[in-house]
């Protein structure tokens, strides 16, 4: 099966070297000479957008995608404007630095109505798609492994993203195949050909074993179980040649020094996705 | 919507007090006058199949099912045929303690290949089929949460199980549903209906929030985010009006004396179920 030749469509996404500021991940992008970067917002945040921006663009670095907008389900209509509101910022700040993907983890249910809280995902998305769309942003949904369903996504499987997303033309709304969160699916690789030229971002890690904890055991590609080439050959053969983000969280690898995380990814990158 | 009115389905999993030998938990059960139970094969093992068995017709106590056969999944041939041999043993067991309900989980995978290792579960199954209808025993396809894919059950949704047990009589192959495992998905109500026939099994629980462990955490009804009473609705609209069996792991519930466990237990049934 086809190795990736270079690193050309690497992306760090920011989660897995968390101890680094916004600065000091991009930095360590250009010592390790990876091209592309995933932003997340709590990150931005730190230092403020117009910072964010100045940094990104000395560097000449390309940002793959921002995380994360969605979580869209609330107990009140108030609360859930609330929500939105913060997307469009979101979405601002997406156009702002420079990519055209957010990044939608569509949040939990406010109780234990999953189909209630799942109609909530839909609407917030519908409300969100025409600014967005003003603004050069797709909006990328993310199903997350069913584990999250309680306390992060009701968007649990890519048949259900691509039920969303159908409803959208392909540059409004599509999504991303994180194979963390998807590699289980018996439906997966039937899933990823109907989400054809709507794939917007493809993210690698690993499933390892015995898995040590719901959100921090996520491991390096090559040190779990997850069969990445096949998938990645997949979302290819769909259409999506874009970035492709790695996105680990996971204590040790967030313990060891950003350089020697970089570098392994680099490795295993090519070595497994 | 309508409550259950009295407990004449409830059935204790024995894994709700692991501390309780088989003869404590049967003891337990006629203390709280709960009318079913569901055995462990290591439980059984520990005192025999003969003891066992007379335990179980001393009290009176009827058995819903035998927990587990499975485990299909082997990396060699010669593996694989002791496993068969194994779940022979183990549907002998169930006929024995006088339940017709073996329960599968059905493995993970030797190694990254999910499709062989799907298809080693068919082919197991097939095998098994035979053997287990002679002597009056249904297999009971157990989907287990897509979390325990690695490491547990490749079979992680109700769909696949369905796939599987369609291919049979209902009174050969089933589906076991059990909330803690399929609570999350988008196609529950959907599958279930598609299981009318050959539901062999409900088992309830509760998803605790925050989760705090992959195993150990399950939760007592009503302490967690399921929606119980709708499942089991749908259950019993596809025709399965049997034992109930509450299946807890959980390490705080596993330290609660018995009785008191059985006593919540019965409550919570009642009140949420």
């Amino acid at each position: 099966m086809t190795q990736l030749q270079s690193i050309d469509r690497l992306s760090l996404n920011q989660i897995t070297t968390d101890k680094w500021s916004l600065k000091e991940a991009v930095d360590g992008c250009l010592r390790a000479e990876v091209p592309w970067i995933a932003l997340w917002r709590h990150k931005i945040e730190e230092i403020g957008l117009k910072d964010s921006k100045r940094i990104i663009q000395d560097a000449g670095i390309k940002v793959s995608s921002i995380c994360r907008g969605g979580m869209f389900p609330a107990a009140t209509e108030l609360e859930r404007q609330k929500r939105i509101d913060d997307n469009r910022r979101a979405i601002d700040e997406a156009a702002e630095l420079g990519t055209d993907v957010l990044v939608l983890v569509c949040g939990p249910a406010p109780d234990k109505d999953l189909v209630a809280a799942r109609k909530m995902v839909a609407d917030g998305i519908e409300q969100l798609v025409p600014y967005a769309k003003e603004r050069g942003v797709k909006l990328g949904i993310e199903p997350l492994h069913p584990m999250y369903a309680a306390e992060r996504s009701v968007i649990v499987s890519l048949a259900h993203a691509n039920d969303i997303a159908d409803q959208y033309a392909p540059d409004e709304v599509g999504v991303i195949v994180d194979v963390f969160h998807v590699w289980w699916d018996p439906d997966l690789f039937r899933q990823i050909t109907r989400a054809k030229g709507r794939i917007l971002g493809y993210h690698v890690s690993d499933w390892i074993v015995p898995t040590p904890d719901l959100l921090m055991g996520r491991g390096m590609m090559g040190d779990g179980v997850i069969n990445l080439r096949p998938i990645r050959l997949a979302v290819e053969e769909a259409g999506y040649n874009g970035p492709i983000e790695v996105e680990i969280f996971n204590q040790q690898i967030w313990d060891t020094p950003g350089d020697e995380v970089l570098a392994l990814m680099k490795e295993r990158y090519i070595q497994h996705v």
